[in-house]
């Protein structure tokens, strides 16, 4: 099975990203330091949209740098699209292959944009088409779901953002990632114990925020390929205005919640949820939160900013256990293709 | 029932604004054109976010101007917020009284931003914390369900757009919208007629690109909270690259799929949809395309740009019947509050 070696290889992965990855990354972070942008646009579809997403928080919360994240149609539908002439352009895609995250980058390095690529593959035509190319260093992913070229990006983010911050703590903090990715996927064994409770569930609930908002998207989006059931990820804040009304007893939420800023008040979420009689099942490391849910998922101890990398493992591999347990294909979901070209 | 009265409100409020609000839009426009912004972003929650989404499009598409959402996580829980002092910064709120989206607005006021405030008060903290503010004239919305304060909320972000492209035509299409929203809200009448039949469906999804994404994010969100059913809204590219796994026989489908640009790739997915034996159901003004489906809900013959403050009239009415049907309290939804302050 390529997903559970996939899934098992990304603290080797994010340890190949640190070693060889760096001179690459601080060469466009000096290119970025002189373009000087004052916002970021970042083009991708599907788990590597919510890759982008993790950059939004990331480079507003480190770098103070606004990021958008880009509208293909526009580029592709439309042929409208907007003036990215002074921003720094960031596309994201596994395969390098989607052809409207290309279109992007074409029509903003042509007016004048700094471009950057994100990909698998040196050669692939969205990494040719930009300026500047980070390479995922992930080996070839077979599976259609995305594990480890997801947390492959998100190490690429996050050591862009050190290196424009150019903080020595923060490479000191990236540095404990692989030993901390491996402590993680041996808590995960556990949750084979327990998951055919959800077997029959056709529900779930991800949530966070702040950081980890990208997190519960890819955790749901990871669900909903593998299981094919009604999955939906949601900022806490945003479930709390409205969606939070159609949870009632039993219905599966899973919450993302490490310590850090959004810690409470994913904490006050997790005691509403229980009083409505869901079920909780809490990725976190606080021993507390980790106790007053209905099942618990722990993950070590992290800086938030880096916990994203860390927390989407848990729900990876729920969404492949719940998927075995349903007998479903889990490298092949039906209806689905590794690159999809969205025109 | 509020909801419904307030449904029938929407051609009297569009009209309201058109006839006194582009005095207001056309200084606003003036002090934007001003402070000639690279970008522009936009704090908003919940419905209003989906009006933010129909902003970023238009403006895109209209004016050439990238448009980001805020993270406003990054202002109240981490007090580290972008760098938003180039930006245009509107906030969208249909009471003013969303905590979180006037901190984004007052720390980018502070930063030197220039702020405008799309709310249905003169009165309230948002319109008192912006520079600008374009008032809805809705008139007060009784129902915890908001109907004719997001359509107004997308006329505002339309008459800016026109007021800013300086051109007569834009305005000449705003003038004929009145007219076509009570067209479309008679079409409506008839979907009373077939709404039993999804009496005890559990999920939907609704699809939408380019303009009309946010109105399937939108139709998404109403039926959600008037039926606590599983619904959600997705761009047509990204749900092909990945959630059409979950769809198989009967599975419910609104597609918004008006005349223009975007019609073609939802005709396909129509298709596609059929193929599936889902049941789709087609909001349009393209008669081949309502013939295709399950369900017609047609809308007159409009410019695509202008096309979601119509589309979104048939999902509100559904929405609405299906609350009827279930025999749920249609004016308050269990859980939820008209007023969310999000901290």
């Amino acid at each position: 099975m390529h997903l559970q070696a996939e899934i098992a290889q990304q603290p080797a992965v994010i340890e190949r990203l640190l070693n060889d990855g760096r001179a690459d990354t601080e060469a466009a972070a000096a290119a970025i330091r002189d373009f000087d942008p004052p916002f970021v646009c970042i083009a991708a579809r599907g788990t590597s949209d919510n890759a982008g997403c993790y950059a939004q928080y990331l480079y507003g919360h480190a770098l103070r740098l606004p990021v958008m994240l880009a509208t293909p149609s526009l580029h592709t539908v439309y042929e409208k699209p907007a003036d990215l002439s002074k921003a720094l352009v960031i596309g994201i895609s596994q395969s390098g292959k989607a052809e409207d995250v290309r279109a992007v980058l074409t029509d903003a390095r042509r007016g004048g944009a700094l471009t950057l690529a994100i990909t698998n593959f040196d050669d692939s035509p969205l990494a040719q088409a930009a300026e500047l190319h980070l390479p995922l260093r992930a080996e070839r992913e077979f599976s259609v779901a995305a594990t480890k070229t997801y947390t492959a990006q998100l190490t690429v983010i996050a050591m862009l953002a050190s290196a424009l911050a150019n903080e020595q703590k923060r490479w000191d903090a990236l540095a404990a990632l692989p030993g901390l990715a491996r402590e993680t996927l041996r808590h995960c064994e556990r949750i084979a114990d327990w998951t055919e409770r959800y077997r029959y569930s056709d529900k779930l609930v991800t949530l966070g925020r702040g950081f980890n908002y990208a997190t519960a998207r890819e955790i749901s989006l990871k669900v909903k390929e593998l299981t094919y059931i009604a999955s939906e990820g949601y900022s806490e804040a945003d479930f709390r205005h409205g969606p939070i009304a159609a949870i009632d007893r039993g219905h599966p939420v899973i919450l993302v919640a490490p310590q850090g800023k959004t810690l409470a008040g994913m904490a006050d979420m997790t005691k509403d949820l229980n009083e409505r009689d869901a079920e909780t099942l809490i990725i976190s490391n606080d021993e507390d939160l980790l106790r007053a849910g209905t099942q618990a998922l722990p993950i070590p101890a992290v800086p938030e900013w880096l916990s994203p990398i860390l927390s989407v493992m848990p729900g990876q591999v729920y969404a492949m256990q719940q998927a075995l347990a349903r007998g479903y294909e889990v490298d092949n979901p039906r209806g689905l293709s590794k690159v999809t070209i969205t025109e």
